[in-house]
């Protein structure tokens, strides 16, 4: 048994991270933080999981943490994990970290975008981006895993091919994507309150989300030289989902089947990347899953390709990821404690 | 013309009262109070409204703000008004709070519900309860007029008709609301947040919600007696109505020609009362609208009528009857300023 | 392993039935029946769920079906599944009907409320009501189980214990219940529209809902004597959950301990009743699960007890209930292949 | 006063146009047809309208109704309206349609879109398409208005000052727009019903939907040559609103100061167009009104405008452009009868 941690367990993604540790045959939890809810149980502040899990919630000690477990996952805003993080701990345990701190290689491209500096950048070397599918080999051997945001690993997983393939120009990249309002986090703020969220639809972050280097930084390896996307969030008023339509335009004497056939050999036995071709991918069918589904068009009067990739924010886009890159870090089946397809119709 | 102000202009009912000032023909808002954003504009805050309000948002000044309007509105958190209303505040103009302190004509019953003393209950006498269809001789003549909240409104308004005709068991009183979360108002709560509302059907303040006595004050009155009511209110994932399912047990003889005689008697002529007898109101046929829609079913097997009211909670529930206590009490058309249909399916 | 059928595999209920049977360790299906989709295969109509289960759809033949499956599964409207189940049907494998045919023991009862004679009233004597907490003992031994509705396993598991223990007076019961709008099905109507449901909150089947007699039914065997009840169905605009808010005058002497003594007792090691206190059951506490989870407030003012059952209506209130009820007949652990707790915070 | 008529008024536009011409000082409502509710009044399919109007719904006979209108609205499914349509009609009263037939001036590129031959080609060339801000001098002498696509107004409205004063690459056009479900309409299919939309975000018609020729027949007119453009529709668990969000690459030279003085010129004194510039609309700001509310950020790094445009898809998409085309073709205020903010704030 793997004994596990999570700092920050009550927010939308700890909680989400905590329900499938709990139910994960080859887990223990070991400990629970909380910063806001110290001297709960689990239970408490979640009422639907207290049958899995209801441990206390403690002031986060990082340090003590470290000592009883295997594995330390840390969902906290950007900025704090850094702070924390410490070769003695990456020395006694895998830390998997859901924030920001660690995703970008290069600390001045994290200075630009967050315009703070960067506390820990002598780790950034040994830290794995955690996009399994792409990155699998480092993960087996990582100590410090970056988990990726939610947009970028469904918009990554949608492009990648494409570039690697090199079938589209690559200074042609629009990405357009939209998520459900979980991925705004628990905290208590006005954007985020039913009546403002409710019956609306909107961009935001236009031309400065922070989700934007991540994105240039696992294409630009792709395609083996730096490229710059353009990259659009919108919330759309839902719980779960996001769907990631992504514009490239196609290279002379490119077409569908160069598409398909491009897809098809760099998914090839992916558990969890479902093709779907011109049947296009919805947020609903890969609700509560760790899957990523996606679709693409060929459009001959534009020339362009579009390609669509549908993920669960909180499963595939958070903790189903970290979950995933725990199984691969640790030797276990790749699926273990991830729901392929859920029980559900809606 | 007459010069309103508006002191919390920046909550739901506020800014509802806002536009609806804004709108109407004989007024022209002199003064706007904002805690939380003094030193914006009204339309930085709400910049759907900006093109019919852009007044300047103030701190607070109540002894100010009633030296220039012949109206002022309150639109506070309970216990806050009674602070701040005195007797040379009321002597210079009209005061319509949209909160609580001053429903409750007995103090004692405002301080078990409340748990707190009542500041002013000095004034309590000289407010009227603005319920305007119950109350509108006083409140053409009153200088405090206390609103109404929303549930009680759809409540005392679906109910009374059968209690002033003594049609109904006193004592079987039940009253089952749900509302749209505009209700919980726009304050900074984890409870209100989207992904917490959203897809979620709940009950609070079970046998302790406050608006209790003052649906009870109110139909006590119309009864001639005191009586205690059931009432439980529902949260629902929408932004705005109140639908109150009302149940009572018929006297012996009444049926439904009883039922439907009270009910045109009492509200004969009303403007913003629709009755749609057996073809039940719901919460969409009176969405931005300050109309209340009953209708009713007689159950013979059970021997109990069903009555339902419907309301938009944001107008007829707070801002509408707001401006339809000013118009009455300034002697205006009744429906100046208000809708009485919205012109829209959806 | 048990081979099952599933008759009305697309709508709802059904493709939730097919879901958790898909991932039942126990079960494998070997027969799907869809009027509407025949031709297909499942994973077209359901995209989400391909992956656990992609058989053919069949147009319905309950006499071949019941040749090849150990229980057949019949998803249909009302009506229909009293024409197609025959006695020897039923010597040949297990009938758990969804609807509505045989839940009602007195066929007058049947007539009187869906107007409409019945067609096998014959085999009424041995069906078996699948209520499973309280009929779990004959279900063992029923070849024929009526799963019983939605509203109804919320409204008689809460009230249950109550007139079981004589505490509450049995002419007094008032069931108010609001349900997700997946209990309308997936038919092509004006009011499951999007535009119509959303943004709206309304009663509808006021005095005159089919699930009332069932209610009777059963709470009249726990008291001893015929009794009515008032129940009043509502809609919300979400996907998935009912709750229902239950009023019940208390006798003399009953308080919070005696109500408190009747659930535990009543429910006592019941895996799938969660037993929550005050602390009141919301319908997101239970959604993909198959609990019911039931809180209670005693009110002294009115000496009243209001009681809340909160279920998902497509799980305990059909699918899962039925899996349940499979479990139970064929001697399996009750609990196989049904959550007891869902691994998701929203 | 102008009579007005309107065929297909129980849809979501009819609907919705039925009130605002019931609103309108200069305007009676002399007929109004609905093949699916011949027979009932207007208030029975619509009770929150029932006040406005309330007139019987009619089986449509354009012949009989252009005799008594001076002005007819069509709300019909395409290739309708291009059959009943004739010179005969168009001699007696102004036809303003609100589907699809009469707004290709190109019946070959209609024919190719739409696949189905075009029935009153020989109407094209009279047929003026109706978007205000654009062709208003041509609107004020057309006997037939071919009112634009919901979608299409809120894309070209976004574009035109681009476009028109050859700021950006016209090849590298690519509009990603998402909709509330009302655009829909009210037929009764699966895909609209409550379950299938709430909880979901899809892309649909990619690289094919039918608005895809106006947006670029409007955007090639501004261009002044032959341009084509990337077109996704998506579906938004709403009801209302529409949010274009627009790509297009800078030209050499371009920035930030060209933009905006690009939008301010070409809509200078402009009564429905909000420009709020790097404030970014989202579709609630305009819900309930004509607005086309407009915003846009230049990226310096990709050298890209990210230009939004939202519109209210039932008001300024529909019903709301069909008046404001009235009010010009009839010398009207174009304003008459529609408002330009709404007076709610949710």
């Amino acid at each position: 048994m793997i004994t596990a941690g999570v700092i920050g367990a009550t927010g939308y993604a700890g909680s989400q991270l905590v329900a499938l540790l709990s139910a994960h045959r080859h887990v223990t939890i070991g400990y629970l933080a909380s910063h806001s809810h110290v001297g709960k149980h689990f239970g408490e502040v979640y009422p639907s999981l207290a049958l899995l899990c209801n441990l206390p919630l403690q002031e986060e000690d990082i340090e003590a943490a470290s000592q009883i477990c295997d594995v330390l996952f840390l969902a906290l805003p950007h900025g704090m994990a850094s702070h924390k993080v410490t070769e003695e701990i990456l020395a006694r345990c895998v830390v998997i970290d859901l924030g920001a701190d660690f995703r970008l290689s290069d600390y001045r491209v994290y200075q630009s975008w967050y315009q703070s500096d960067h506390p820990s950048s002598h780790l950034l070397a040994q830290s794995v981006y955690g996009l399994c599918e792409l990155h699998r080999r480092a993960i087996r051997a990582a100590q410090l895993i970056a988990n990726p945001g939610c947009y970028t690993t469904s918009s990554i997983l949608t492009l990648a091919p494409l570039l690697g393939k090199a079938l589209v120009d690559p200074a042609s990249l629009i990405i357009d994507s939209a998520s459900g309002t979980s991925g705004a986090g628990r905290s208590e703020k006005v954007d985020s309150l039913f009546c403002e969220v409710n019956e609306n639809y909107k961009a935001y972050g236009v031309a400065t989300h922070r989700h934007t280097p991540e994105i240039e930084q696992e294409l630009s390896r792709e395609h083996g030289a730096a490229l710059v996307v353009q990259f659009t969030p919108h919330l759309v008023p839902m719980n779960r989902g996001i769907l990631s339509t992504c514009y490239a335009n196609l290279k002379p004497g490119v077409g569908s089947d160069e598409i398909e056939s491009a897809y098809d050999e760099y998914y090839h036995g992916e558990p969890f990347i479902r093709l779907m071709g011109s049947s296009l991918p919805e947020t609903r069918f890969v609700r509560n899953t760790n899957v990523c589904a996606i679709g693409w068009r060929v459009d001959e009067r534009t020339r362009r390709v579009i390609a669509l990739g549908a993920i669960d924010n909180l499963i595939k886009g958070a903790a189903g990821q970290a979950v995933q890159n725990m199984n691969i870090r640790f030797g276990l089946d790749e699926t273990a404690g991830l729901a392929v397809a859920v029980a559900s119709p809606l």
